[in-house]
């Protein structure tokens, strides 16, 4: 068997960081040989850096427990590095990384619309890699999309054919969307809160570039209108998102339906470890998909929709649930890293 | 001082007949003096009826323990009849009731849509009153809307002169708005559910008979299309409604503000007990309005807009909310009695 | 590879039922081969009985789904049954099986207490399957306790040699322990509620039960006084239960730890397919065990134990959480079932 | 009328200083005329300096919206402040201001235990106010217990007579007792989390003060054990206690009963504005008391007892809930003052 490619995590003691660490243990192609993480960690294994931190229902992986964690600078002994890290920082260190010659994996939202940075998700829009040509630092940055609009692109993508013109998008998000501590249990408790900042700006814009048309090195984005209002209600994990959907041929609606179910990316041709498959599972219950029930489809890695059926004033109306710390954030990125492994990124 | 009208509540032990007990107790215009529930109730004081099923946090009212409930027969000492009846028996005993001379006050859905019917806001349309000289039973029957659509009703309202066209609409609604028992916790519990059973329906149709106009006594419905999905959340009071809305003629962002918060009906102008005066409060901050802080403003007849900002397909997006079982439901129908009252109505 | 043993599920459409369908998915000992459930559920295929019920998380298994219901009658095809009935008919059915010849293996309450029949923990008084043999139906029932009280006796039970002499057990359990529909939802949002119906008795005599002597057939109770105070919280899955406890010989602190961390009973030396081990895991944080994180450890069958510390009144207090309906419920009596296989109990 | 005694809030901003500047709006014998709080709201109105972080379901009252926050030293034109600081600077500053002579009524931990400083609850203990006399400030400091003890020592009180000698408690605590931002929203949501920070001890020792006896300035500890386990649980306002108490007269039920339900203090007798009358609940239905259904008793200052009923270990068991945010916290030191303002210690 192949040796596995040694990686690291940067912002490793932070929720997207937890989810990195608990999907990358026993990996197929990659073994974690690096944890990095703020200076007040550094130092210190990563179980003790952790204490108290660790949210996720799985205790932390043997493998990362004794783990010595080092300051977010270049000069971890891996080539590949998952980003985790808070925006507040992530702009800096990543491109740190890429100017020593790392690649960059980076679920943090400061470079996605950077020129020459592919706002990549591996099902979307894999073609967009041959962008990283034209990044002019040694290493690369390559990041994936909010969490938000992760799934429902992927949904988009499927139904391209059928030209999507305009989308009123709603969402009602999970609270490890916030980090930790994020959201505080007061103004959550038998309450919802109609306002995430800045998550609208990034729903309208980035399925865009996803969806948009390689040229040159850059992305001519897509034309498609999308309106986004989104909300933050009293589920930990999954997102759930109501769209209307009007299109330039508008399908039938078993047509539409098997534009989702039959959907398959290079992940799932490559057969690729994260690779859900199927991707998009059609619900036809009228009440489903829901977060608790749902979100853990395909190992947190599938699109679940659910509600199709006629808009009064666009063609379709659905919802569509994935899990925001997987599909969203940590499973996303390292899907982008197979697929970047496969096609031989990583040398 | 006047001597009050005496008044009976249909269907008093449910979550409606609660709320018409707790907003009448000290009613200047009206006292209780029947409640009638079904048969296994009936003979016995409210308070041993009622035991272990109220669920308001105030408890129940000194007047209401000791009355004996009767059953839901048109054999009631009082003329006017406030129905918080089921619905799958609403149609039939509100019907007798009218028949039998009553005039009825129904929260039920049953009658909303029948011909001479008024589905009366008091604040949108008190005019349609007028319907009640078409109807042939000896009593009438007046309804109030479906408790999503009432506080959006009266915002399209305080917004007609721009021309609504088309409101896409996304409901996170509250659990009492399913009654008692209504949704099992371990539905709702970390967990989102984007399905109630003929909300939707409800949400895209009753509007547009409130906001229609009166001709012989049958409403031309207003020419507006109205998309509706609808969610249950975790929250027991208030309904978070979020719209996007397409005028024919756009006003500016202020002037949509004005438009809202000046807003006043006939209720208003009557100083009528429950009207609340401001009616629409229009909240600034970029994260209200939220069901737990802001549900109970104008005791819970207010409505609560906020978010007001441009939509990038429609004109613009804002949140609406209003307490689904006052304003939009038992509060709603106390406050047409006290229009109808004051118009002489109840001679 | 021996052939499995043939079961089959009673009550199978209900909570606990789904539990067993769940866990008994490629069980190396047992193969579910029928399902019974009530009358109206008889005669569909599985995945349509259950229709809008199912509530794991996990879907149904492929292998559940088009297995046709049958009625609960003793006509099954199987010999060994696994009930998950509604404790209104589990009585009287339950004896109509063993009756007929098949082996119970009851989640019931109805059958606990009875003379003869053994109130199973398989890590606890797997000697008092001994009691099988004096009951006089040419099958046998086997029970296990109620949710609640299951982890804590697990672990009175690895502090046996202390002495246990009084126990102040005060509980917060979570919504699925009372079934679907359970607790209303109204009931339980932004509120805790101190009582659940019959659950303080059980909790205060089924351990003096289970940790009883055996002779002649009969448990001679174990002379332990418990007290216990139990609350219904807003939690999907997992029991938290916080103890204070007086011994005879009251241990160190680190002996007391010791004994609970290393305690192992006959499922775990006889490596049953569902035995946790280690069985009692240890917790030294000050804020755990937490039902979200802990409740799956040991796929759902250890019992997690934190906050060991010395009580004010009585020696020692310490908090249990274990997974109501896995270790509190199907999964303990799968346990049961395993270890009954083992020693030869099912021919 | 008399004119009303001028106060000041210090840490008007936090989560105690909101509920000071609720409750003492048009109170009959204070009135709010300065606020303080940290440097960096200082100078700001309070409107201002507070919004975003006002989470009281109604709105910041009239009266404190355009008061300017000022620094929290004692230069403040009033005599008499309540303090809602955070403990990390109470200590310092509220002896700062009683050495300057200000009259301090704090809700802070910090000075409980001082040797002349009266831990007060008004109807438990009034006498200990002479300790003031010994202070040797120019000013004096009063306290309040702790929100989880406050309503338990009440009912203790309540049933001195019998010789309470032993307290196994039990508590389900409310999130707002955390302050704000408080709990993470994930540490709650489909969860417990049985440890709060410091809260057992003082539940443990400040009962025991409050209910001692004066001596020379000094209190004699009362010799009472208690023990307690302390949970958080996702419940906006309400702290829920379970309670086993051993008598040395051991009560029958309903002398039990009656007591509590009798019981008054004096500012029952003095008829103080924030009295409540009864003081304590006895509820008799099996399910209560209930945080959502019960807090607000009183107007959220009476305490509700319910599920009194034999313990198996001790005499008697029971649940006790009372609001931690009002007669915990703000409210209670309200109560206190009006206590003093009636026996003239505001001169």
């Amino acid at each position: 068997m192949a040796k596995k490619i040694p990686v690291g995590i940067l912002g490793a003691t932070g929720s997207v960081g937890q989810r990195f660490i608990q999907l990358l243990e026993n990996h197929p192609f990659f073994e974690v040989t690096e944890l990095a993480a703020s200076d007040q960690s550094a130092g210190k294994p990563y179980a003790e850096a952790v204490a108290g931190r660790w949210k996720l229902s799985a205790g932390i992986p043997d493998y990362a427990k004794n783990l010595v964690v080092e300051p977010c600078r270049p000069l971890l002994g891996c080539k590949v590095v998952f980003s985790g890290l808070d925006s507040s920082v992530a702009g800096e260190i990543e491109y740190e990384f890429a100017d020593a010659g790392y690649i960059v994996i980076s679920n943090s939202k400061n470079h996605r619309m950077d020129g020459y940075v592919p706002l990549l998700s591996a099902e979307v829009n894999p073609e967009h890699l041959e962008m990283l040509k034209f990044q002019k630092t040694k290493g690369k940055i390559v990041t994936n999309s909010n969490c938000t609009i992760m799934g429902v692109t992927i949904a988009l993508k499927a139904l391209e054919r059928f030209g999507v013109q305009q989308v009123m998008l709603f969402s009602m998000q999970a609270l490890s969307g916030a980090g930790y501590p994020g959201v505080p249990s007061m103004d959550i408790v038998d309450n919802v809160i109609p306002f995430i900042n800045g998550e609208e700006h990034k729903a309208e814009t980035e399925p865009l570039k996803m969806l948009g048309t390689l040229k040159n090195g850059k992305v001519d984005f897509e034309n498609i209108k999308i309106n986004a209002q989104c909300s933050r209600v009293a589920v930990s994990d999954g997102h759930t998102v109501c769209l209307s959907i009007k299109f330039k041929k508008k399908p039938g609606l078993e047509e539409l339906k098997m534009a989702l179910s039959s959907f398959r990316g290079e992940p799932q041709r490559l057969k690729l470890p994260l690779a859900p498959d199927p991707l998009i599972i059609v619900r036809e219950e009228e009440d489903r998909p829901q977060p608790r029930l749902d979100r853990n489809e395909g190992k947190g890695m599938a699109v679940v929709v659910g509600r199709i059926r006629p808009c009064a004033i666009f063609d379709y109306k659905m919802a569509v649930l994935s899990h925001n710390t997987i599909r969203g954030a940590a499973g996303a990125a390292i899907l982008n890293a197979e697929l970047m492994f496969k096609k031989g990124y990583f040398g």
